[in-house]
């Protein structure tokens, strides 16, 4: 059923700073596809089936902008380290466990399952170096309905020989092998290009990656200006590069004519940020990742004020939860200790913003997604706030903002993705 | 059943400082009381039933040593302002309704049901200024098994006619009255003068609570030192005072000859950090309310070092959840926000600092509470982490890391309080 009619309390951004809500509202859905949010439906439209969520809140589906499916076993494990060294001692051990399709599947089968319950419907994934685990990953998702892109991670250096892939050409040619597997066998997921970062792929990982881009026409994601050691190694690395993004521009990975998302820029600088705007790269602002990691807070209500892409990311698992509204959470309160101890020129986000990275912000990476207007693909979550108990009235808003601080996949009690129910 | 063993994963604090993890351990319980925990049970108690919770994590009740009760029905709302707007937009009016016993029926019977179900087995509350809701409350806490000291809240100045109490004389007056009623009436909770903070307190208020404090022999809590604003309000309001602490000194209510605890202490400069150790005062750290409210970190790694006692708060309801694991979190996060972008000087907090706070360092309020040592009253939560779903072995203090970042009240499948099995 992809035609229907849906009504409750209709929540979606306006814009990246205003959150629309429509009581007793209905989005009208044909072929999957939103025609907007009515306070009364349009009669072409009475016809259709009605699904009557009455009082409870209709969120757009979340996207989550950047997340690392093998970690998700050592979630909430080893907070204790920064980036480089949390990479080396928790990471890199965890992953090179992905040679072994029976560990993968029970893995992924748990991590999957988790994903499918969350508020998330879309998302952009890190896998492992492994094919066969990689494609083994892509199968469950598309099992599981949600829709997205998945990367076989590239490294060919600077890591522990458990997980590093013997040369460039190697490293190429798995990928292009998988890249071609993949050509379509799936209608929810797709490939994604995904060098580590810098430090882990050489000059000519990076150069044959983009000559596969430019091929299979896929998009690109990677990470950058996370962490003041990784910078600075970074810097060592590409001498002839201005800075951490122009040493991905150089290797034409940072978008312009490709779609490209870049996780954290914690510490990106003016001339990083522009570029990120001009390119129309996606920021996957990861606030908890940021946190745990002691990597500092990145500047996001700025960004958004720039016009530069921003999408909110759980990190799985520098990030401990896949649960969205909580990196909602995190994202407010990051900001919020930015603006106190380090810069009050950038104020901290506000629920509104915040709603918007997870929704409407992220989301764009995937097309006309995350909010209800005319012509969106129609991803929502129905949530259920009966268990958050309170003895006043409160207003959807207020409901809508508790949801952020106190909800989890509890209260997720329906989901759509690209007009399909999963439950 | 006062008289037992229990079997399990035995975590506790070996001092501030450090985990200590019995695997297949066993703590002695007699009358109520811990005897120490073994991994051979001596001989004279091997005859007593056995909980056996088997590979379960047993840990120390945990005790929350700030929060107000009557907020809990906006808890994760109203987050975009700092402490004095806050107070005066959602807090008083909030409190207000408590006047009418109907809906603190209705409000405390949901706070009460939700934090017997938590991992917190005691905890030093705020009401509001009303008796006949105070006198509720301590009700429902009395039945719910949990241990607690809960204040009638005084203020005479500053805020608004709704909650404020028309004079010193008649404050005082109806605290004395609540002090004789609640005498002998209770087994598990007892009263705390809560002069709310300096602002609302006029001097005669306080010289008043000082002289109830003497004859009563109650303990008392307030807040310090929490936000930029209200230390400057303090510091026009008592300018004979060295700094906020000492302008609580002065009135005798800074502990020393009684127990006294202080939330916040942010921003506490030298000489007051050094009055509240030489005085055992007891800091409440509310990590999440801090941040919330954008008042900033306190510097609890240093607290510790300086041998000042400090335990966990939600501060509910400036922080969003009873959930004191999560708190830990918080706590953890906060300390390295602080130590990345403001002070290096001041590590960020471990897990082992994070635990101690929430079990043995508030506990110590009430006496030999928050550990398993011989003669510690018995507090355990029994953790079960199986929805914690994962493919790889942990060791029990991976296990107890997930618990901080991924557990809530699902997890909790047992609970006693002072020997007394809850459920």
């Amino acid at each position: 059923m992809r035609d229907f009619l849906i009504r409750g309390v209709i929540c979606q951004s306006r814009d990246p700073f205003q959150i629309s809500i429509t009581e007793q509202g209905t989005v009208v859905v044909t072929d999957g596809v939103s025609r907007g949010v009515f306070t009364r439906v349009p009669e072409q439209y009475q016809g259709l089936p009605l699904l009557d969520f009455r009082d409870q809140l209709i969120l757009p589906g979340m996207t989550d902008l950047h997340l690392h499916a093998p970690q998700y076993s050592f979630r909430g494990l080893g907070m204790d380290m920064e980036l480089l060294d949390w990479l080396n001692t928790y990471t890199f051990p965890e992953e090179a466990k992905y040679r072994d399709l029976e560990y993968a599947d029970r893995a992924y089968d748990v991590f999957v399952r988790h994903l499918r319950r969350s508020v998330t419907t879309r998302a952009a994934i890190f896998a492992t170096v492994h094919v066969p685990a990689t494609e083994l990953l892509m199968d469950k998702l598309e099992a599981s309905g949600l829709i997205t892109r998945v990367g076989k991670v590239n490294m060919d250096r600077n890591c522990s020989d458990a997980v590093r892939e013997p040369s460039a050409e190697q490293s190429l040619r798995d990928t292009e092998a998988w890249l071609r597997a993949a050509a379509g066998r799936y209608q929810r997921t797709a490939p994604i290009l995904t060098p580590r970062f810098i430090p882990t792929c050489s000059d000519e990982l990076m150069h044959g990656l983009r000559r596969l881009l430019a091929e299979y026409g896929v998009p690109v994601q990677s990470h950058l200006s996370e962490n003041f050691g990784e910078i600075q190694w970074v810097r060592e690395l590409c001498p002839e590069s201005r800075f951490y993004g122009d040493a991905y521009r150089q290797f034409g990975l940072f978008g312009g004519d490709h779609k490209c998302i870049m996780a954290h820029c914690v510490h990106s600088g003016e001339e990083e940020l522009q570029l990120m705007r001009d390119n129309g790269v996606w920021v996957a602002h990861s606030p908890e990742s940021n946190i745990n990691l002691s990597s500092g807070v990145a500047p996001v209500s700025r960004m958004l004020r720039m016009g530069i892409r921003v999408g909110l990311a759980s990190d799985l698992a520098a990030g401990s939860s896949e649960n969205l509204l909580r990196a909602m959470m995190h994202a407010i309160q990051a900001s919020k200790l930015r603006w106190r101890l380090q810069d009050q020129s950038v104020p901290a986000l506000t629920l509104d913003e915040a709603f918007y990275l997870a929704t409407a912000g992220g989301g764009s990476f995937f097309g006309k997604v995350g909010k209800f207007d005319e012509g969106c693909e129609f991803d929502a979550v129905v949530m259920d706030d009966a268990a958050l108990e309170h003895p006043q009235p409160l207003s959807a808003r207020d409901r809508l903002e508790r949801l952020v601080y106190l909800a989890d996949e509890r209260c997720v009690c329906a989901k759509f993705v690209g007009g399909e129910r999963l439950f």
